[in-house]
């Protein structure tokens, strides 16, 4: 595959941030192009881009726009100017840290600027950082595919692909690498009610790239654990915590549970930019709750009776003690607890 | 509530069977109108009526049609001629047993009839195992709500309900006299991917009757249960196995696994229609694959991506040691075994 193929779901393009629209997929190819930060702000919290990874870089390139139009604005008092548009951004959605994490760095790195245009710098710095997540996810997704014995089938839940990230994935990272080792005899995707993300952009992405999935209800996978043709659940994940509990799309709880109860392998694929120090554990990690409309309608269809509410978390916290592995780019961490986590974070990463 | 407010998914209707099409729920409140078997037949295989009890007791008006036109055929020598349609009727779905069982109960009484016209004591039999059927559901109902301590909430899958059964239903049997005794301080049910029987049909189904309910999706409901609000799970079954294996729609093994490792209850109500001892265990139970594109469209829309592939059991089995409790119109059956199982199916009914 060319670099040009490559899935990405955001690019800088003519001085503007194009956000491939992935409510529209697989239906339609189509981007948003936002041309500044509140622009970027919406799409994030609408969720024309959706996964951890992906939200931070996109708000990464959202404070290259807020600063342009602040210094257009303000001149050289474009700093205090940034502020609001940072805190907007950070607030777009609440559970995946890399947002803030992503908020922070370009942050960091306007306080150190001069007065003059911040626009070249920032920019110059969301690129790297984009870029710097495509070759972590490549990382990890050899890392993560060593963990893989040949013949394997794995399961996979919601999109922690290309399309979650700066590009390559993250648990569809170590399926990529596994599957181009020739070790992976199956790939089967949880749909992911109420968004149908496995369905409409896990089977998309894996398609492209000529990798064949199978699809099934959330509710069919704990039955397809017991027939035993399972060896590995892999997701991504929206936070880890210092003591390794994993925040990531609601359902993976419920695989992690059945995994355990039948012996089967549960492997988290995320940047160390997914690990939350600040989070002790899992439960000082906020969990968005998104609208019942979600639940009560299918592709934007009303199905459920009227008068009928729900009940609509969006992500769940599996306990460090069900997860078998969590796979970084600096390395696979098995077991993980805090004293394991504290080792990961302190070591210099090794560009392998 | 009066007797012509209850809800009854078929009824008998001058000389036709009626059934209330599952499939337009909760949009449209239409009825499919069957006058001979092959129409029942094929009601039966394209869900316009579906749920184990329900799927008997239409067979049984089935054979009510079957004997009618045979008689109308062949005089006298109808009998010979109704083999045929029984066994139509029979293979019409493979996994519910009370397809079987009411289609056996009205060929033994075929078996007896002199050679006049059947139709008469064949539709008296049916209308009889239909009202038997509404009967054990208020018993069973009433002996599952005792194990439900008050302020409880309860989570059930699928549609177990009026619509799946004569009338009334089993789980939400169960569920409807907890509700009157005021035992109930929430009721969940899970949305039920592919066919959304829980957002289509329970929430209707207990709206109608003035119980709220809140849906989620499947992937949500082991979360739910480590939140602490959750008391019990309370499913229907398509069939018992002689050890207490239950089968029952896809989703419900996922539920006992989660519900044991949060120590939640786990309770299947069910008439004893639906005991097959002839099944030795779960895996004697047939269990039904249907159309991947059940997974991948949705109102004939495809929502997955094009060329993935769907993996579709209708049913899972839950092994015995999951379940705490089988509630039958007979009583309560905690921790259900073989030996405890064949003792249940050696009582005579005791009418409570």
């Amino acid at each position: 595959m060319t670099e040009s193929d490559e899935l990405r779901p955001m690019r800088w393009h003519a001085g503007a941030l194009e956000l491939l629209d992935q409510r529209a997929l697989p239906q339609r190819n189509s981007y948003v192009r936002c041309t500044d930060a509140a622009e970027v702000a919406a799409a994030i919290r609408s969720m024309v881009v959706r996964g951890a990874p992906a939200i931070g870089i996109t708000a990464a390139y959202g404070v290259v726009l807020a600063a342009r139009a602040c210094y257009a604005e303000k001149g050289e008092r474009w700093g205090a100017c940034l502020t609001q548009d940072l805190e907007m951004l950070r607030q777009a959605r609440p559970t995946a840290v890399n947002l803030a994490w992503a908020i922070e760095r370009m942050a960091q790195l306007a306080q150190r600027l001069g007065p003059g245009d911040p626009e070249p710098a920032l920019l110059d710095q969301a690129l790297a950082m984009h870029e710097s997540d495509v070759t972590a996810n490549r990382d990890l997704g050899g890392h993560g595919a060593e963990l893989i014995q040949a013949g394997s089938a794995v399961l996979t839940h919601c999109n922690a692909g290309a399309l979650a990230t700066g590009g390559y994935g993250t648990a569809l990272g170590v399926i990529r690498s596994a599957w181009q080792q020739g070790r992976l005899q199956r790939v089967y995707a949880d749909e992911t009610r109420p968004w149908l993300q496995g369905a409409r952009l896990t089977a998309w992405e894996l398609l492209r790239d000529d990798i064949p999935v199978t699809l099934l209800a959330e509710g069919a996978a704990a039955w397809l654990m017991r027939s035993g043709s399972l060896q590995w659940v892999i997701v991504g994940a929206d936070r880890i915590a210092a003591n390794g509990d994993v925040a990531n799309k609601i359902g993976t709880y419920a695989l992690a549970v059945a995994a355990r109860s039948h012996g089967i392998g549960f492997m988290v694929a995320a940047p160390t930019s997914t690990i939350d120090l600040a989070a002790a554990s899992g439960q000082d990690i906020p969990i968005e709750h998104r609208d019942a409309t979600e639940v009560l309608c299918f592709a934007d269809q009303m199905v459920a009776a009227p008068g009928a509410d729900a009940w609509n978390p969006v992500f769940d916290v599996t306990p460090a003690e069900l997860v078998d592995a969590i796979v970084t780019e600096r390395g696979v961490l098995r077991n993980p607890d805090r004293g394991s986590m504290h080792a990961l974070m302190r070591q210099e990463q090794s560009h392998g």
